[in-house]
């Protein structure tokens, strides 16, 4: 169960509003590596987590707090939106070219859908998804993808950074610059803690396969594209985290049969010459069993 | 340019139809970590890529064997369709329960709309989407990316393993895990080779800023969920990647001001009661610069 | 900022694993109607909200808890999916019907992506997305919505109870009744309240422009359909919400021009026979302003 | 079946192109509360009713009426990008800052892919979906989310009045604004019909299942934010539609048990470190019922 | 403006109930190539076109038909969902096979969400989208996708026939069969006229840039894929519509640069040695055009 | 399998950046018509071909060389992008009316998401999706489709082609429309070729069905729109492609009954006044076969 207070984690104070930058701002909240995505992707995943003790509760600390980081972005982009030229017709932004920009620049839906405040989607209006949620109950997969999302989004918040000479959105923006940082920090510090516990080894996953896959394809980077310097990386012929080197294959062979759909079932009139026969028929399953034997008694 | 071989990169032969494992399998070709997600995201990045040389050259090099695969896959798809039981109807679906339990697990769409070949969805027949790309044009959180993308395909991948007893199937999966393995390790050891190069340090990104970013902030996990073990792990305390240990915060105090969106423009009719004045007025921007001046002269 | 209890706001304990209903539960997390759609606009509107005071608190009050409902069905369904015959393959399935009726009415994915844990999905696997989200700053609107909202919550978590006949599960969604039933109760209130408080009237929004709208327009039900008990309601001739009844217009009368596109740009080669001239040119806006006359001057 | 008239149902005439606001009035398009939205939602409505008569009847006069509107708006559209300035360059657009304020503010598509007509987008390009469909079959959900579907759609034609001072869009607008005022007042007469006509009372719904619900947690509002007024509204202690007053609990306590996930299948590699137990087996229905004693006698 | 007739154009009455098949039909509402498409495709086509008369004569009558075969489809989803086991439990389902086949094959939105009818989405839940309709103001280029869309809504129908023996399906479908085949018919015919009146000339469009493009490469198949009988085709060497036969490059040379991308902006933070000096500067527009000079003279 | 070469097909170099021509050529890459479509969806018709030989080398070839014209768009819009304003602030923008009108005509997503680089997306930054795909296995259907697709790829690249006079960038685009124009009159060959070689037949798809379909209403065209030249067209009365001519039915009426939904299940709590009886049961399936048989016998 989750509660509220009114006081934000950190001061979202602009100096004077700027609905174009709010318009850019949406991407930290509805974008695929926005505050909504790792505050989802953060709580799916405790909740979903297998493990009772720090790891879960590392996780729900952290989800906690993105719920949080989505609200002072959203109370942002409110203000940034105050006294915006928003409802200024076209005739009024064609005949002050300031306005103009500044309306030509903002998220029109700030306007007719939101009516000055913030929106769970991205700087181009796409709308937040469920599919940017990585949660899959392997630890060490998902925090590889929690340091990715928080890498990501520590960039955009600089590029964002960059954007602006607000002082109170820069202020902001140093927190959670600063945010971004820790929390990336903390998930590649519990992937070593995962292998550490023995929980996960690298890499990921599951090494109880190691035996059965094709272990004479596991270390090769097969060259298919004619540069000419994938072979010259420490990659090469060092150690990696499983051991074995990893090799180069400079003129690699295709190994598999010449790929060709079979022939199809004529009731979905597919086009086909019939010259490779009917198709294999019937599939498995629709023969077998106790049913198939049973039916013949029955009928 | 790209150029193709008719041959497989590997086999891609079942022993057996099986429509129901086709339709699991669609999550391999077109889910979020799919082979065509890894193999537009590294294209993407290729051509994105500013240093010439080995790392553009080892992103090339993958994101073009990750077609291949693309093509491997769809390959098995249609085979493992052939002669399924797709044109049966419910009274036969009904009247033999092995025939319908294939027919409940098929996806429909596999008869309906591709008559009997892959699709680019996955395996809720969700399509695939541009925004499963991660390509930001920073190497290191790119290749964290592709490290967790790997990580979650060779995961899946191994799941999916799990489901079949095809040795058909099974064998190209086994080449499929060693491809995940190899390029896993890749995408690990490059990130280090980013970091000897000079080119990137880690935590991702970027680093100039860390002057700015409010630095009381950057180590300090808060404790906002109640569990009492997340101060336990070995990422409270010890060095991180740079520099500093993390430090936990088991009391939190919010540091914002109360979050309250603005008075709102009238014209938009959102509800207000008035209690908070008008709304500033004007936004930046529309009411300095040389063409405020400017006008002033001309009218 | 928000802060987390590990224990559930209500218990989500089912008596038996059911990895078919969990399937279906999935509509009430990630659905249009689900509890991330109401958890997610509550807290829009609760942030883009410019009255402080009861309505703020209450919209704030009630986001806070469906974020721990989300975090209920999200447990429930992790349950749900404990020992289920996830990895059994289709032989398995085909060969004992029972296990056929319940891997056929799993959610693949539950197995593939999540590993037995829930989805930020509905039940058909599509992902949740920012669309569902409405948040318009004009309160009786909003709250309109949100009765709505309930409504389908609740009426689709009331199908769900009779799909099941767990004890468990249906203990939790006694409770998710009730509390769909205050929270309806509670914006059906609100609404009457802010028509009390004189903040908003009905109908929504804006009553500001009754005086510009078509009046004459504005009451009348236009007979478009053959069915002829359209104006047999009570809606016809009793009074209204802004006081005149509605009328029928049993034989409407198209009012407008014949509609067709104007001449095109030819630039844009659209198909044009020429009989109805050029375009008009130039747009508005392109021709004058402060701008217009200077460019003329320094040319 | 339906049938066409040529004449547009009002006239939809600008008094002179703009390019910029088409791009705005797309949202009443294909936006999520658009003409497309609440033409498609009522044809569903309608085509789904049970109740043969006036409530059909209206749905479906309403739907048609809806349809024609898409008409219009497509129509205007269409008209205010006569002449644009689609095809001019960057430079043309850099040279003079009113050309460029005209093609910042367009949608680039409006000239790319429908050469100068409209499309099936909202204001940011967004394409209208199926999920803005609301159709549940119980009338009474379904009105109130026709109510509120009527209400954003006027609040965002009001809006859409206020940016433009183009004498004939704004005589469109003010014919939408009526046919919205009254389309609003009919759903909400239809609300009061339902109920006294004894076919479905308020909250929705069911009532059938008041007495299964939770009671005792169906009319209390639980204090989750730290807002101190939410108990101060008129929602509190005065009758409900359902006659018990809602309550306030101004210190609500979780009432669940610890929310954790259950031990994981060790085929799908959750992380998982073995210390409650394996998981539960088997799952519901994959051991009885009268095929799992065949199998027995059969094997 | 639209009239609705409650009458369908053609009986859609199925023999009995049939919820699995329902599932499936929803591909030919909602799905890509279903009715929704093609009936929104020719509306926004028809109010798009410029040319009074025949062509938008004939869009606009079938466009008004497709909205009523929608409506026949939606209604016979409502009829084959008549009395389905859609409230029943896992264990009822897994008790018995035949309803565990039923159950299993259903779209479980179709009882949670439409509580028994139809909804506007595919045969994989998937919703209908706005990007499914093709409409570009060409009217060749659309008649083109027009043919295609009727030959692929025809063939999907076709398959679906043969999933079902129930007799009033069936009788339902062969009106549709019938119906596509004549859309598809008068599309080809009405792309002959369009080139016959001398409005749009093969190939699409626009002929009048057939002078400067690349006339060398506009007639040359490039072999790129090993296969040997890519020139075996009657369409090398025969005249084509536009006159020149296609000829066959058995052993292409890429003509282009090496694609790299050019230095990037500091700010921005993409990772680069600076191999390649820094980014060209300014853009094209910032630095030319009256503006600049006038700024110039202002500061 | 697949292999890469450096060099672009085709040179790819502006003579200037461009970033607000970088935003509209991503209708190129990520729109319905872009390469990504005709790449994939070329790919996904040839792994599904069952015709060995000429067919599935041109579709092969063509699919082949369309990925490499992803990777030249990508590579411009790189270059389009150098050196753009992307970090300037609004306060810049706001101050140089030049400045503003390029930032304003930037995607935001180019500087903050992908850093200078192209995205997998479209003119209005909505992702490429799956369903943009079309691959049936009716070569002659797809065939079909691809030929649209080529139409309105070349109609998009003229349109864009006028939107510029950068030499570089239109020496691209002149090979472009080149491609576009060989790769349409390709498959309007191949269509030709598909009938000359017996395996499909115009209309598309199936004839074996035309027995079955109602032949009666094969051939006529619906007069529903009140425009009076649809009968004026040369589609009335001449031969068509399989053989009877097109007529034209002025006053048509409906053939079917009238649409209404069955009686709803109770449980589903649709509304439902009673007047209909009770719904049909039970559905198809669920009362026969031979398990209901051996139901009865075991219980």
């Amino acid at each position: 169960m989750f509660r509220h207070t009114s006081q934000l984690q950190y001061a979202a104070k602009p100096d004077k509003p700027d609905p174009v930058y709010a318009h850019k701002l949406q991407e930290l909240i509805g974008g695929a590596f926005g505050e909504m995505t790792v505050a989802l992707q953060y709580l799916f995943q405790g909740w979903n987590c297998r493990v009772p003790g720090k790891y879960k509760d590392l996780i729900m600390d952290t989800a906690t707090e993105e719920i949080g980081h989505v609200e002072m972005l959203a109370t942002m982009v409110a203000r940034l939106l105050e006294g915006a030229p928003a409802t200024a017709t076209t005739k009024a932004a064609a005949a002050d070219p300031v306005v103009g920009a500044v309306l030509g620049g903002m998220d029109p839906q700030h306007a007719i859908v939101s009516g000055g405040g913030a929106m769970p989607i991205d700087a181009n209006g796409y709308p937040w998804s469920g599919k940017f949620v990585v949660a899959s109950g392997n630890l060490l997969a998902d925090f590889q993808a929690n340091a990715a999302a928080e890498a990501h989004g520590r960039l955009q918040t600089a590029r964002l950074y960059q954007m602006t000479d607000d002082a109170g959105v820069r202020d902001m923006l140093q927190f959670n610059l600063a945010r971004d940082t820790v929390h990336q920090l903390q998930w590649l510090k519990a992937i070593e803690e995962l292998q550490a516990d023995g929980l996960e080894p690298t890499p990921v996953a599951p090494n109880a396969l190691f035996d059965e896959e094709k272990t004479g394809d596991a270390h090769a980077v097969w060259h298919l594209s004619d540069g000419q310097a994938g072979d010259q990386g420490g990659w090469i012929g060092t150690p990696t985290p499983n051991g074995d080197p990893i090799t180069y294959v400079a003129e690699p062979v295709a190994q598999g049969d010449t790929g060709i759909a079979p022939p199809p079932d004529p009731k979905l009139y597919a086009t086909y010459d019939g010259s490779r026969g009917a198709p294999a028929s019937p599939a498995l399953g629709t023969e077998t069993g106790p049913m198939g034997k049973l039916k013949d008694k029955l009928t």
